[in-house]
């Protein structure tokens, strides 16, 4: 296991925590049931990356191979129904987490992408697949239509950092060094934007 | 042709028609027009095995394979146009048809997983997306909140059918009685929760 | 490259880009970021051809493939911000391309179904799903039930075009010659349902 595997499996582990906690806030919102909660969590945490690799036809999924990981989501999910009480005193606490998924699924997609010899605007489009589609599927099955398309700088986070990190490839340094480096630009990027509330324009037509 | 596949073939079916024509009745509640129909009724009939196989890589898919299904699937649901004016008289034969479908489609899903040599846990997971996705893409197409996630003992009963079915089959017993037990057991819990009205536990988070 | 192909490439082209720029004003109805334009654009336009393929198993997708074909669509849906002001002036030049978004893409869905020998029936599908799921794919992450369930002709469009297209195929004319008639019946039969506004039946149920 190279040195940037060793240190991307465990922020992984991370971020798919914080994803599936996330989602299981937002299933207590409305009122879901227990297994409407863990059910909300997996498939957040779990569905960006599913959907890279069943696009890309990158079978077995790494649940699939891995069912370990349907176990973390899901306590994780659980978890959050003992934690409800006194979970908002971590509000900023999240919000590291969730950009450390964020920026942490973006470059196992993109290194997905590269192992398998796809071109580079694939590679970008499956790191983004990955760090962002699973908010996507929680909102559409939540029934709002998905925060990735109305606000904040989530995509272009996963844009930048995938742009960074394949670059870095390309020029022969050490690929631990831009694992690093792609980590801390991406997740400094991501806490900027909430911290100053940075906008993308946005796009308003009311005709007809 | 094993015992237990002549018995799960026209259970399967029901199952299918039953699925079809519960959404049927959705569409109709939300006035949509004779395609709409069919299509809602043939995605929510075939969208579990579709997702279940998608995600396992499990080419092709049943109804790609058998296109007849898609006949069975479009014509239940046609056919629950003409029978509108009488159909709520048979209320509780479709809540039975739609329990049969959720417990053959759980051991069929556990069955082709089983066969694939998936891990027990994905085994279950499996049987579980057969039985229980489909709706919820019925609910998210027709614009709500999954009932999956929400209410009723749905996919527990499935949950525990395929706990039943992996077990039996790990016990070396006959494969046609496993599957008959896991088909009563399955059955009988399902028609129970109806019955009692049982649920599981909500969870309801408030804060923000 | 077949005669028939040369004439459907660039067809298809013009497809993508209408159905891009549509998507890219419905999400500006919802005051959708930039960011947000861009995917709906580029997942309405590719999302039928995508998910075709996908449930057929047949990779790799045409935009893994070909990743121009997401900057033509990126392209189409950033393009619409800047034309918004006139883009109304422009409104039935829409419809026609957007007709021949769903012809085309119809007739291509066919054709990969056909290569990869698949039952006639399969085949129609295959070509309903490319020139119709785009749409509903939008009005899903858009919070609507999607059109294509309610009203106009458009899932019967792309039924009848691939119905033509198959018989044709069938009957040994050449394939030229099959293509553009079922372009050119596809088409009229999709501008005379606009015009005239026809309508399927709809199913109204209001029990319970």
């Amino acid at each position: 296991m190279p040195h940037s595997e060793a240190l991307l499996l465990p922020l992984s582990i991370i971020g798919l925590i914080a994803a599936s906690m996330t989602a299981a806030l937002v299933a207590g919102r409305r009122s879901m049931d227990w297994v409407g909660v863990a059910l909300l969590g997996s498939i957040t945490a779990l569905g960006g990356g599913s959907t890279r690799d069943t696009l890309l036809g990158n079978y077995p999924l790494a649940w699939v191979q891995q069912p370990y990981l349907l176990a973390v989501t899901t306590a994780a999910a659980l978890a959050t129904i003992a934690l409800a009480p006194v979970i908002h005193r971590f509000r900023n606490l999240f919000f590291l987490l969730d950009a450390i998924g964020l920026v942490v699924f973006t470059i196992q997609g993109c290194d997905i992408a590269l192992k398998t010899n796809q071109h580079l605007a694939i590679v970008i489009v499956a790191g983004m697949i990955s760090g962002c589609v699973g908010g996507v599927l929680r909102d559409v099955l939540c029934n709002d239509v998905p925060l990735l398309f109305r606000a904040e700088l989530y995509a272009s986070v996963s844009i930048v950092t995938g742009l960074i990190y394949v670059m870095g490839q390309r020029l022969d340094i050490s690929p631990d060094l831009v694992t690093l480096v792609a980590l801390g630009i991406g997740l400094t990027f991501r806490l900027l934007a909430i911290r100053f509330r940075w906008e993308m324009p946005k796009f308003v037509y009311d005709r007809e």
